[in-house]
């Protein structure tokens, strides 16, 4: 492959992570270090920046402020959710992204996002390539969902993981202090996958974990859930519930969706309230104290809970993306290849094509979801587990975080 | 004063906390080491475990362990709101107690809870003295809202604080990621002390705080709100929101009231869902993206995020109850007087009347809250950001807290 000089740009899209900093730190850092990059650009907003003409100098940053990233929750350098239009039938948001890829002499883009973002990518590059622009294009994968086919997980995913983990077991002890009983409902997030409602089983491994879970991989039976919650709090006097946003009937509607309102810039229903719906309907079956609650965009920001192997693959997975750009790959997305065994857990990065991973989403497999449909098995928890290992190396100042603070200087 | 000989009963009543743990563990961990107690007995369900015989046996339990007390959040004894009927008018309830005392003679009792358990405390002191049987009552105090007279502050807020002060800069960071703008608003508990709502300005400290805060201690009014998250949406396309579940209108009525069901066992009404009604009023008002977030029971629980400070406190208060009542003090509240100067913060136990604690609330300084009613001061930052300070030294296994895991062997 041919030695390609050049700037490049590094922009974030979607919904942000604990852990999505990290990965952009493992790209700047990396970049900022490589001869054969001559210009560290971060775009503002993703693609957007692009499109706008808003792009960050990042070596105009205090390099001891960038290293702060690692531990800063949320999108840095700020998101978007815009879907670009297929080119053959619009290229109008091509010809800018060539047009500001030229004024900067960009070579190399990297964009870190979960699938819709994928497919970003995916089509930059092939356009790239169809126009014969040289541009190494790697996308960087985030996703709290861990929805990304391809990667044995996702960055992002292991730190809401131990976020949910960590609160289930304490939720578990604060609502079975009273001797009265009381069902506690807690609703996570996960349209479609439900990896991050599974991980509440993670807890089971401390024994305090949920005692039901329901996940979207499966069809939901109201009748079959109150049932189940009789039979628990029968025996215990106490039920613990883990419930995905995205559970749905049979027909495939969303339990939630009569309080649905509103979609997000892809066209998903944005889901809520399902927690407390479920709440009504126990309360009015069995006249028991229920409680619901809803970790929503808390289980997705909590880097103070994030967890050190999630930080450290999601800064190798922006290190890796630069050094195979800079060593000729192009048109890729940096997974993971994990293997688990007598000799612990061990995590290999490794390129998948964008085409293959972009617009496809991977679920919890149905041989870890137990038969009654209603909880996951140790084939989950041996999976899972390694991934939130190790804590986080957050700086603390006046006893709260020391989140990065960026000068974002545009670049001229 | 005499000197005292005899077994301590130790029970934890009302709401849990982070830290009211560590209270229990100072109380057990100093009374087994104290020559003059014969025998540490922990009450399951506070006094109900009294009333009904269920006393565990603290020495059967490994010290190491018990030591985990620390760092688990929750009752770990169990906890029950139970209030006791005015002696005059009904004592089988102090009989009972009576009896029990004299079967195991007590002749220390702990009580760790809220002002309603410091109500029980001066009861059964004022029944015991009344008949003649010599026992020390002492309450050691808890609770989130912070709303105990007398002392600067109670065990348990703050850990409860630093909780929402973090979550609350991750959410602000999070928040703000897309160009679109979204307002955002975060309920956290206090029906009538706005205290852990205020808790939210700490995140001001490192420029991650909320615009607004409204507190129960002045009246709300919905045109006032909606103007106000108008005024800064226009400023900055964003708006972050703390708001304490206790806001009512100047008519007393409770914002949520609507929404209420049930009440808890010392007849407050349940309050929730005012974050989800904010946010129907601005999205109806505003047309914009709103995000309502109910902190609900992981602000109390969240031992993972408490506050170092709040751990050495809760069980120096836990400690300082077992040697005052043993030199002779009874029918006394553990508090805290502080200083805050440019020597730092520094606390110190005081031995408070619990007839001037029971039944009283302390609520937040009215010279603490601005002008427009949307936010606290400076005097409040200075009051609670020393609380906050310092990490706890919980103990993690498989990624996860390991929390303690008593026997509870019954006493003989």
């Amino acid at each position: 492959m041919s030695e390609l000089k050049g700037a490049c740009i590094v922009g974030q899209s979607g919904g942000p992570t604990s852990v999505i900093n990290a990965s952009v730190y493992g790209v700047i850092d990396t970049a900022l270090k490589n001869p054969n990059i001559t210009r560290v650009l971060g775009a503002e907003h993703g693609i957007k920046g692009v499109l706008n003409d808003r792009l960050f100098d990042m070596a105009q940053e205090d390099p001891a402020e960038l290293e702060l990233l690692k531990y800063t929750p949320s999108s840095a350098l700020g998101s978007c959710r815009y879907k670009m239009a297929d080119p053959d039938v619009d290229d109008t948001d091509y010809k800018r992204i060539l047009e500001i890829f030229k004024k900067y002499d960009v070579r190399y883009f990297f964009y870190n996002g979960g699938n819709d973002s994928m497919d970003t990518c995916n089509k930059i590059s092939k356009y790239m390539s169809r126009v014969g622009y040289e541009c190494r294009v790697m996308g960087v994968p985030k996703t709290i969902d861990n929805d990304l086919a391809g990667t044995d997980h996702c960055p992002g995913f292991a730190s809401a993981a131990k976020y949910i983990a960590t609160s289930f077991m304490e939720v578990s002890r604060d609502s079975q202090v009273y001797d009265k009983g009381m069902v506690t409902i807690i609703e996570c997030m996960g349209r479609h996958a439900g990896w991050l409602t599974a991980a509440a089983a993670l807890a089971s491994v401390k024994n305090d974990g949920p005692d039901l879970i329901y996940l979207p991989e499966v069809d939901f039976s109201m009748e079959q859930f109150v049932a189940d919650v009789k039979r628990v709090y029968a025996e215990k006097k106490n039920c613990l519930v883990a419930v995905s946003e995205g559970i749905h009937y049979a027909d495939g509607t969303f339990v939630s969706e009569a309080k649905t309102s509103g979609t997000d810039g892809f066209g998903h229903a944005q889901l809520g309230g399902l927690a407390a719906r479920l709440a009504d309907v126990i309360k009015a079956e069995m006249g028991v104290k229920v409680r619901p609650i809803e970790l929503s965009l808390l289980q997705r920001c909590a880097a103070h809970c994030a967890s050190g192997t999630d930080i450290a693959e999601s800064f190798m997975s922006g290190k890796t993306a630069v050094e195979a750009a800079v060593a000729g790959a192009t048109d890729k997305m940096v997974g993971f290849a994990c293997t688990r065994d007598e000799n612990g857990y061990k995590c290999e990065p490794k390129l998948f094509d964008l085409s293959l991973v972009a617009n496809t989403e991977k679920k919890v497999p149905l041989e870890w979801i137990n038969e009654a449909h209603n909880g996951v098995n140790q084939g989950f928890i041996d999976y899972c587990l390694p991934l939130i290992q190790g804590e986080t190396g957050m700086v603390k100042e006046d006893g709260l975080p020391r989140f990065v603070q960026l000068k974002k200087v545009f670049a001229k």
